[in-house]
């Protein structure tokens, strides 16, 4: 086990130094196929495991540019063709024997965050810091990854003992819930008993796990574009049709959305770019805002007054507007059943000296889709909080983690699922 | 004269190719010393003839790498030397006779503004539109820059027949008026009697000159930055300090403030640019904008409320604020005298169907700085708008002039200058 | 009990046609002090009951009018002399046989809304509805008054079989949370061992009774006035410093206050006037407005922002600023032990059909900071919700109450006071 | 003529104790009524010169009140009656003999605003200040009406030496610019050959006269409402839809409108009325507003402007929104030939010491739409301006004039009206 913990540890640091954004993963994926692939499991990628159609939030101008990045960092030519643009991997056990169809999600993605340059921080100071200028390792990934393809390890060494059929999905494009949609519309996850979803961090300490998990919120990603029309802002500033004029206004008011009655709301315009000179009448304007709502009564009411929003400032200031979906997620939580074989298996594990039963996520997770649908085609689900030791706040410049709970979490799923074969 | 008119079209369009912006004019400098040099003025650049601390919206931290980049397009190595960082460059012809100083300005920045890839712009389809990304020639200055050289050549050639001194002055950075007061604190216009500066285009066409000119607005260009706090939108969103929030206050209200009883005021707040991630409160924002006013009363005005406002909107949002002036310039006007003279030898000539004698700026040029110096030392001064047919507004992104207009220009100034030396 | 409630019934009728806006309940107090009077209770009033220094939202500049309306209206003259300006009755029935100290609160302010005139709306149609402008029993605190009396004579009827101390208090200004807290203040709470306050409607249908409520905001009432400069808005906009733009910023950024993590905030500026004439620049305007929280942290946190926010706005109009509070309450919950104790009661009475333990009160009530006295001085406290079939929603012009939950109101708090007696 | 002096001294006087805001002029205009027909002018009134179409502005509701109010203060019943709600007078006097028709404008109105009450104040101090609240003869038309009446007088005493016709037009509702345009379009000012207006004060002293006018703004006055839905804002703020909000982004907006590059714009919300409660979101709201401009395309431009930015609040809040015009004028200038006769006219009198040819006016006067008739018919119109100490700005609350200025006023007109004839 020690041999695994260290190779997990040196896959989590290449994977950490090499970041890849969502919808970019393409030597991420890459190393996960190859892998998979070495190891005996059946491989699909791109659009094998991909719905297009339900995809969100995917930059593909930037497919060629990334594509060529990855190759040149080391991504393996056969399997960046075979994507053919759209990086996730899904590796399947099948063990030949009757069972439960069992699947697991890993997602794959880095935040768009510079990494800080600072001697404090481990991953500078050892040199696996990210080479990739607004690409981090800033919320685990790398380390979900890593257990991923532990676990994969782990499986296939113990085939001899397992029944049934086991999924492992990378998922690309958690970040802004964009990814997990087009897996799920695909119907990867429509046979799956059983759905875990792990996610390493979140505020608990390495031995601490969580089995379950309430509280997502549900959530809408989107863009407001304002096209107006630039003019000499002394000369004829009447001719202008200003457009950081109409997006400062949205931003103002989206934020001054009433809160809604029956739960939590949420919005934030976090990003506003606009204007190309100082003495220019701003011709153009960019929003990158979110939604988020306890229900989906209250995140559709918040979307529909943010859009009502974005729309009315437009016509005030004589702009052209759009605006685009680029990531969703629903609320959801995890089967009390689910969450009690974790529990139980946990509680008989040296590794955790704290096991607690559910959490709130208090944010969103695309896990939810795969969750949602594996429970609406009868199957059980639970999204699982493994506890690690963490440096700074997830998404902060400073994140880093305690590699140890990694083997923890490989240890766990693996008991978790001859638990669950051991009911059938 | 048709081979300096080919001359300057040559020169106009390797350095519209080679665009440089404000206080970057490397390349532009360098070649401007090394044709004066050749012709026989003494030249002068760097901090011979740039006061230092009268220098405004210099951007240090890229000076290192826009120097490599000149010198890469060809700068000379010798004069980036000598300017050691500050472009800019005094070319003087003393005649060694008794007599008036003429001192003449000449800007030689580009626009930061992406030149269009579109085969109905004849820079772009005849190969000469701007190889530097975020700079380009919109507003002729490129030719104002071939004109001096051209004027250089003129004079040289006839030499015998001038008596006093002759200044030409190629000004860095006029583009948001921050390159003309570090020149005149350096008293380098201190002893001249006339000064004469001229712009091409203007929106009057090839064939029409205007003497001189009234209507400068006075300006202040500046920077507010908001530094505020980042937290979880979703999570935590009452721990952030939103600096987006504080920018999008202070642009709106600045916009609103009352115009003044006395005459013209304008503000625009050109650039917002503001947060990190989607679902992250915005920690930090930046403003780039600008105050006018027709008077100095009026111009103090503008810019006092705005700074009331950028102030109060940072303790709106309980985050902290910092406000840079970026450029300055003042109201000017030209002198009756000095504006019939050129009016007058204007309408001598057969380059010129069209002779007006005064127009309106309507903005801002910091020509005016040398102006109103020349002006309080005794001398007389006036700013010449030369006709020239354009494709476009001044700043679009599809401006092109009529090359003809720049020989017209160099026989006008030829000739005022002469006139000018016969009264004395 | 036919009698009693008819004569409840009408005296609600008498209340609701006279109906007294806070700190101006002169008439109705009248009243209540000499039926308590009448019946033999110690009654107390004005300053005896209030503590000025705790008063707020009180207009004092009214009184004098507000006097003479009352005297017209048949107060009686020896109590508006004895309250001296001041409203609010406590009567005291003193056994003089050893037991605890009972309190009861009955509020008696109508609200600040006019009553609709329709035929419809039974007050007006059966010749009861508010005479005076402005003031509507819309909240059925004239029930409350009723019911109040109505069970000042019943405990004296079963004088003999009671021990301790009944104190009935009639607070003033529970509208805008105004009234409670100068009577807690006054310490008249401070030797209770029991507490009790009761409201009826509430959603609730007659026949149902809620033991005991939570979910009391805590809440800040406030007004902000701001006073610029006027000025003649054609010829000298630049002279006037311009109140109403202050207070629109205010207003809008204030609901713009980001939501806090720990549970339900809100805000809301209910009222906004500014402005003298149309071609004027406003020199003054006035809010009035709310924020709310789910605790005190909370409660704290929005009206920090609310007033940083008020004052920021002031600054960047250079306009002056005050801020009044004029109402705040806390938050409280009911003690468990009395609220089983009122629940077992209603159980075993045929009044009820519908008993409940506990119901969220998702507003304000200023009996929270009496509740909060006597639990801090080691007595218990509940808030009953009793139920009372309505016409339209509290605060509505159209709100009327089923007049036969008064007498089921005072049976229940009758023998409730008979169960806390019977387990001394 | 000392005489005169003294009765439109005592007249003026009587006109500022009973001050009538605009269309409410019932008592001013049967006391001139009365007294034109005593001196034997043909006198129309009511619909026989007003066009009820063109009328704005009106409060229709309040004219029952009014009505009354005037009567209660003196005036005639006969000609309230023949008003029949339209104040408003036109005195005719036809001479018999041919000549040419002169037309002139005395507007008699008063200004919305509350007159002081300070010893310091000559009105208050010897008992003529206003009587009527919210209402002020604070921009000198009570001396308006006194001169036109005096000037009546002067003429029938004179009527052997005039031809023609004279028509005097009292103008109600010259404040908000909403009467003139209702007379013009009965046609009253078809057939005049000359027009004359007049005003006092203006910033000149007494003893002073300037012959025209220019620089009129051309304006626009008008009330935008918002309906709304009110909701408890503690318990359900998202079912509100905020008019308050709708308003105040309204205001801000409006104000932010870009300047034209043609000349003065000018916009004023001068007043904003929203909401009903504290703790109500708020379900209405009214603005009152104004636009100006320089020239007929600025004014167009501003009100366009205006009328998006308050439909898209609208929107923005999801409320219903009306816009309604209040007044509407338009800009022009005195013709040359009639200014050049009023100022030879008073250089010869004794009782102007400072004559000057023309002014700007900086604002807005609706005799401008009578003025524009008068040139489009072919005849000749002028402005005048009257000096006259003041010892307060126009509109101010402590306004008042030198009424010597009155018979200086009359005696001009008297002789210019001579001097027109005798042309002819």
């Amino acid at each position: 086990m020690e041999k695994l913990q260290n190779w997990m540890t040196a896959l989590r640091r290449d994977l950490h130094k090499h970041a890849e954004p969502g919808w970019f993963e393409f030597r991420t994926s890459s190393l996960i196929a190859e892998r998979l692939s070495e190891l005996g499991y059946a491989v699909m990628t791109g659009r094998e495991i991909i719905e297009e159609s339900a995809v969100m939030g995917r930059d593909e101008n930037s497919i060629p540019e990334q594509t060529d990045r990855a190759l040149k960092q080391g991504a393996r030519k056969e399997w960046i063709d075979r994507m053919n643009g759209f990086p996730g991997v899904l590796g399947i056990l099948d063990t030949g024997k009757p069972g439960p169809v069992i699947s697991l999600r890993f997602d794959i993605d880095a935040v768009e965050v510079n990494e800080v340059k600072d001697e404090k921080h481990r991953p500078f100071k050892e040199g696996f810091s990210s080479v990739n200028p607004g690409a981090m390792h800033s919320c685990g990934h790398d380390g979900h990854t890593a257990m991923g393809l532990g676990l994969a390890e782990v499986l296939v060494n113990k085939k001899e003992t397992l029944k049934g059929i086991i999924k492992l999905i990378f998922q690309p494009a958690e970040e802004g819930v964009r990814g997990a949609k087009a897996i799920v519309e695909k119907g990867i996850l429509d046979d799956s008993d059983y759905f875990l979803a792990i996610h390493l961090g979140m505020g608990f300490p390495t031995g601490k796990v969580v089995g379950g998990s309430s509280g997502f919120l549900c959530t809408t990603k989107f863009d407001v574009e304002y096209h107006g029309r630039s003019a000499h802002a002394g000369a004829a500033p009447n001719e202008g049709h200003n457009a950081l004029l109409a997006a400062a206004n949205a931003a103002l008011n989206m934020h001054a959305i009433a809160p809604h009655r029956d739960g939590v709301s949420r919005i934030n315009v976090g990003i506003l770019k606009a204007g190309e000179g100082r003495n220019v009448i701003p011709p153009n304007a960019l929003l990158k805002a979110e939604t988020r709502g306890e229900t989906e009564t209250i995140a559709t009411y918040m979307f529909k007054r943010a859009s009502t929003i974005a729309k009315s400032s437009a016509s005030m200031y004589e702009v052209e507007f759009r605006i685009y979906k680029k990531g969703e997620s629903i609320t959801t939580a995890s089967d009390e059943e689910l969450v009690d074989i974790v529990v139980e298996t946990a509680s008989r594990m040296d590794d955790f000296n704290e096991v607690e039963k559910s959490a709130e996520l208090g944010g969103s997770d695309d896990a939810a889709w795969m969750m949602k649908r594996v429970q609406e085609k009868g199957g059980k689900a639970t999204y699982i909080m493994l506890g690690a030791d963490i440096t700074a706040g997830h998404h902060n410049e400073y994140f880093d983690f305690d590699e140890t709970a990694l083997l923890k979490g490989v240890k766990l799923l693996s008991q978790v699922i001859g638990e669950l074969l051991s009911n059938h």
